[in-house]
């Protein structure tokens, strides 16, 4: 329960907020603040003593000072997508959330510098239809598409579906604007692909989950859209037989391949048994399939051919055993619907147990061998559900409870399960989240796996920048 | 002149660094460190206690520990390749030179994972060698490819004729190790596609020139081997006429050009004029002209036809006047080496005031006119050599001294044009130094057109990291 004083606090700082944002964008009634204190898969709940939604970077810059001045901890939200509790203030209470939500313009879109400069708040799926209302492509795409903003994806150095092709965020992102945690504003939002004047200090936020600065606007890479897409679905022998394929594919298409994702057995029978509208292609059940996409930039590119042709050597050699190419739109579309309809099975299943590893994209195969013996000792029967990524090295290393099992017993192991896989991962020198950050979920067990010498170094930045560590307290460096 | 006290204390410190890294890796007779203190255009000319050979990450550890120590000032130095003093200690004298020249050795390459992981001192084109060895392609290329070395490629930056496709050195590293200012050893040495768990720290030391530590090993990225690489000498109408062109090709190869390089007609005429191996391949003289080139996976890709097209379109538009497509690998390298005889005829001619300028690629015909427009307030008649990568928007803006001028009393005017060219650069939201960096050239120049937040924020990070000032003093940042 609040204090009269505390109260009178609060009252204080919502009318001081109020005439930063303006009355109507400050969130203070704990119904209307309920959206913005848990994440979307409600693992996380905390408290706030208000929401602020800034309409410009001038406005965040007054917000931050105000805290800053305050030290009032301040937790930037975007669409709320993550899976790391990231956005999540903490149980304290003692913080304001600063959603970014309402920072949505497109600043500029230079088709012929092939960039755009957009705001913090703007929604994925509506910069990638911003970019191609200019003939331009802008390839960041994944799950939450529809509702995930900028500023998160930057936060989170989101990563998806194009990556093999087109990089992380990281790699799409220019420049960047940044309120910085004393409230001045860092206005680094060149267009240029090359800038050697000093420190790439963009590269401190993207990826910093908001513990440095909020970002505010940033200038995105563009590219020619595509003309030709080849869309297959391929049933290969094992993993090592997907590696080997993975190889002979970026080398026949000429490294144009934007995806390579791995689906399991497990993974389509789950889809199948969920979702209605999915539809297993071959005749026969296979083991393993490959998502595999390439495009071009003309129509009748000879793609097709030149995917046709690696995939027929691999069947030659007993790689491959069958593959279904999408003859339509429509067809292509069918065949990312199975691929998606994994994610949903899953949770129409009851959920599982999940981890986002990344290895050396060489050693898959020999970090789920190892990885399912280490889980088979603590839970003898549990099944992989290992899909995702393979282009990228990037496993999303689910497991499901062992066949008839109790989902419920099986979900309690969770915490002990976690060091299990993620040790393995290490022993290959991978990593426990490839694209998913820390937030506050992993915020501890990273200490496990990195050096003495990586976590001091991160702490050094942390304080150099947020010495008042008042910037998303709680989330990503321990102690920060 | 040495006191003998500075004598004594010298030879103590030769003695202890022979201890580390063994006597004959100790260069500190004035004769043979003579090559460590200068830079290749012997702009720059500094003093050394000593040059240091290290043969391994532990001993560069040692030194750094010795130096913390002792405060003793590090100049990290690769194949002394660079522009811009960054590897030549001050004339203080105080510094030694830590030279990683004899850390080559290729510690892994993993042909599936598509990466390599090699120590600093590697040679750039003994990488490229080691890649295609083994099928793959490491795809940096610069004019000192035979000389320089990886961690100064890293520490620098390095761009190229490959950025277009493949993006600059920072693109192209997936993990660092680095010795930190304190003598500890980050490893950092990861070989992943994807890792978001917490700051990515290697964006630090990426150009950073030495000044936050020295980095011993990386990983770097390959690539497929192109099988099928088309090279074509376009003439165009103009600059605006190049840009379209630009975009055309761009969208007609499904973005598989690799260098799109400006070479303006002044180029061509230095070097027919110096260069007797060098042909004008056209047989009207053009204005302007544009090296183009693309790369392909398979074999007969139809690569080549997706350009002719592109051009032929232009040539019906008037964009494009002539076009040359190389028909054997003998043509293509004939083209090249026009391109290169432009840097080697500029040289022949006297040499010219050089500027290293990026904007927005749709800027850089407004930049031009502009450029030479405040040029010629200054010297009436001076002539533009801007030439370079004209598809990341990266112009090697350099001035001819005014015909029949004298040469030397046009270079005096260097000092005096230097902020003229880069007001303007600015102006355009560019840059003053698109991919030599900054040295010690340019440290203090690039406080004129650096707001003071970012340079606070580069001094910062400089004071976290490096809390003595003893890594690279004098470079980059401005009291760093």
């Amino acid at each position: 329960m609040a204090t009269a004083a505390q109260r009178q606090n609060a009252d204080t700082l919502t009318d001081r907020v109020a005439a930063i944002v303006g009355a109507a964008n400050v969130v203070a009634a704990n119904e209307a603040m309920a959206p913005y204190l848990t994440d979307w898969r409600k693992l996380f709940r905390g408290r706030a003593r208000l929401v602020a939604r800034p309409g410009s970077t001038a406005e965040v810059a007054a917000l931050v000072r105000l805290c800053a001045a305050e030290r009032i901890p301040i937790v930037p939200q975007g669409g709320n997508t993550g899976y790391m509790g990231g956005a999540t203030p903490s149980e304290r209470g003692d913080a304001i959330v600063v959603s970014l939500a309402r920072m949505s313009r497109v600043r500029a879109l230079d088709p012929a510098n092939y960039t755009m400069t957009v705001e913090a708040g703007c929604i994925l799926q509506q910069m990638q239809e911003a970019a191609a209302a200019a003939d331009r492509l802008f390839p960041l795409s994944l799950g939450a598409e529809g509702t995930c903003q900028i500023g998160g994806n930057l936060s989170t150095n989101a990563g998806g579906i194009a990556v093999l092709r087109y990089g992380n965020m990281r790699e799409l992102a220019l420049g960047l604007e940044v309120v910085l945690p004393d409230g001045t504003v860092w206005e680094g939002l060149r267009a240029l692909r090359k800038d050697n004047t000093g420190y790439d200090l963009k590269q401190l936020f993207i990826g910093a989950e908001g513990t440095l600065g909020i970002i505010t606007a940033a200038v995105l890479k563009l590219f020619p859209r595509p003309r030709d897409r080849v869309t297959v679905l391929a049933a290969v022998r094992d993993l090592d037989a997907a590696l080997d394929l993975l190889s002979r594919c970026r080398t026949a298409t000429g490294d144009a391949l934007v995806s390579f994702e791995l689906i399991p057995r497990i993974g389509i029978d789950l889809a199948l048994k969920h979702i209605p509208t999915t539809l297993d292609p071959f005749p026969d059940p296979h083991d393993m399939c490959l998502l595999i996409e390439a495009t071009a930039g003309v129509p009748e590119s000879g793609l097709r051919a030149a995917l046709e042709s690696a995939l027929a050597g691999g069947f030659e050699e007993g790689l491959v055993l069958d593959a279904v190419f999408a003859e339509s739109e429509t067809q292509a579309r069918r065949l990312w619907h199975l691929r998606e309809a994994i994610v949903e099975g899953q949770r129409l299943e009851g959920g599982n147990i999940k981890h986002d590893i990344a290895v050396p994209i060489s050693q898959v195969p020999a970090f789920i061998a190892k990885a399912m013996a280490a889980v088979h000792e603590v839970v003898p029967g549990a099944r992989p559900v290992a899909f995702g990524h393979l282009g990228d090295g990037n496993v999303h290393f689910n497991l499901a409870p062992p066949e008839g099992a109790d989902l419920d017993s099986f979900l309690a192991e969770a915490p002990r399960l976690a060091p299990v896989v993620h040790q393995v991962a290490a022993s290959f020198a991978g990593s426990i989240s490839a694209e998913h950050g820390l937030g506050q979920l992993k915020r501890d067990e990273i200490t496990r796996y990195k050096s003495t010498v990586e976590l001091n170094l991160m702490r050094t930045l942390k304080h150099a920048l947020d010495p008042h560590g008042i910037m998303n307290p709680g989330k990503v460096v321990q102690g920060g």
